[in-house]
């Protein structure tokens, strides 16, 4: 059976990482820089926690990773020192977090260099769905390689679509995210002024499902944004990221972007206060008069 | 049976009228500045052409006024020269355009001066939903109106939402707009994008429709972004005139709302441009970068 390693067990991987396990792969070895969520996962699953990356090759055929950003990626990927693309030969990299298409086409390059496989695995979902193997996976990488292992990405996923050439599904990846982002901000400045005019906002929420302001936001952020509830499903901290690299593809494509500049500013001032680890939720918290955050640690 | 009026029968007031003659009610008088639209209703139900404001009132029970603005309110309400007020006493008026509360609240001390009843009827929604009585009416001023005409709301809806008092209802059609235009306005930027970096936008469109990132207005308006079909259900013209009514009431509550204001500029820039009469996805024009759009009437 198919050896699977992780790299960056934060939620979502841990969660994949249970999910697969559940379905019957082993989990050869999970790594992460924060020690007590690789040992965390690795309880659950009978994995080793890899005392380094070159580790993880070694005890895997497929490795999933999952880290911050482009930096952690090129990190994971360096050409010197510990890295993945040591004995990678005949290996398989998933490249899952949300980061530019740029390093995924550089991750790609150098796996190739080094014998190895890599594709970009995209999420369009969260926390619960990467438990329940219900993910929206947008793949890119060469086909090949994706029917290879695609007995394993639908274990992951309810949705999975091929994107094409490495680079694609990055690129999709972070024009939803900018979507999705400048909705949820619209949401909260919506609530915020019904809330100001003194509006009952159940009421309100069930007006705006009714009509063309509906949005998935409306039914996943709506309630959150109302009672504050702003435990981390999509950080706002990764809703800056992803809206930030959307508008780096828009601004080498030659395109303003107002609307997605607006909720960029936006998410970025959460961050700048604290509130980076809330969730993409919390953006009510600058459009609520009455409001005032105190930073949250989650 | 309650004869109705009509003043302002553009194509939401004409297929108001054409349902309700069809569910039975006599259609009594038609009122338009465009007198020819006027007559094309009158054609359809048997109405009068009526020649003045005073006389809409003198033939009608219930009279429904959808004019363009704050200052067609004030006309048809003027309390000197014609005037829907003349011999208004026992009337009701349903004011079914989108204008800003503080006109509705005018306008029915003007009308209880003159003996009248008035209420606001906000329609969240557009020209097909007129025609087949499936409006989403959100209704507000005295209660013991609102329930004398309700059977005669429920002809137009297949909603119907008691707001409260009078102002009420525009308040929250102002943030329901608001909403909708600010999601176009992101949507559109997505398929900009996704267009720019030569991506399948009915791909694309698909897996939006699958993620966070889905809306209402992806449904009704992306396909018509992506083929420039801007046949004008709900024009930008109007869009902006919304948005820049919950800006209003923002800015006295406030509150900053940078994800309103952008949009607001987006569809005044539409305006500029001549753009005005097209549908509300014709703001996608602005954010391909290989449209020049060329002013289009309607």
């Amino acid at each position: 059976m198919t050896r699977i390693g992780f790299v960056g067990v934060g939620r979502m991987g841990a969660n994949m990482a249970l999910r697969l396990y559940e379905r019957g792969y082993p989990i050869a070895a999970v790594y992460d820089v924060r020690r007590e969520a690789a040992e965390s996962v690795a309880e659950a699953t009978g994995a080793a926690v890899a005392a380094s990356l070159a580790d993880v090759t070694r005890a895997s055929d497929v490795v999933f990773t999952v880290v911050t950003d482009d930096v952690a990626m090129d990190r994971i990927f360096a050409e010197t020192g510990d890295s993945l693309l040591t004995g990678a030969k005949g290996k398989i990299f998933v490249n899952c977090a949300t980061v530019s298409p740029r390093i995924h086409e550089m991750v790609e390059g150098r796996a190739r260099a080094a014998g190895a496989q890599s594709l970009e695995g995209c999420m369009a979902s969260s926390i619960p769905q990467a438990r329940n193997g219900a993910l929206f996976l947008m793949v890119a990488g060469e086909r090949a390689t994706y029917e290879g292992i695609e007995p394993i990405l639908r274990e992951l996923s309810s949705a999975l679509v091929y994107c094409g050439a490495t680079g694609r599904a990055a690129e999709i990846k972070a024009i939803v995210n900018m979507v999705m982002n400048a909705n949820t901000a619209a949401l909260a400045e919506g609530l915020g002024l019904g809330a100001a005019l003194g509006l009952d906002l159940g009421e309100l929420r069930e007006i705006l499902s009714k009509t063309g302001a509906n949005s998935r936001v409306l039914e996943t952020d709506g309630e959150d944004m109302q009672n504050r509830e702003h435990s981390v499903f999509f950080s706002a901290a990764h809703a800056a990221k992803d809206s930030g690299i959307a508008l780096d593809l828009a601004e080498r494509a030659g395109l303003d972007l107002p609307l997605a500049k607006a909720t960029l500013a936006q998410y970025r001032r959460l961050v700048e206060i604290g509130c980076g680890e809330l969730d993409k939720s919390a953006i009510a918290e600058l459009t609520f008069k009455d409001r005032k955050i105190k930073p949250i640690t989650t």
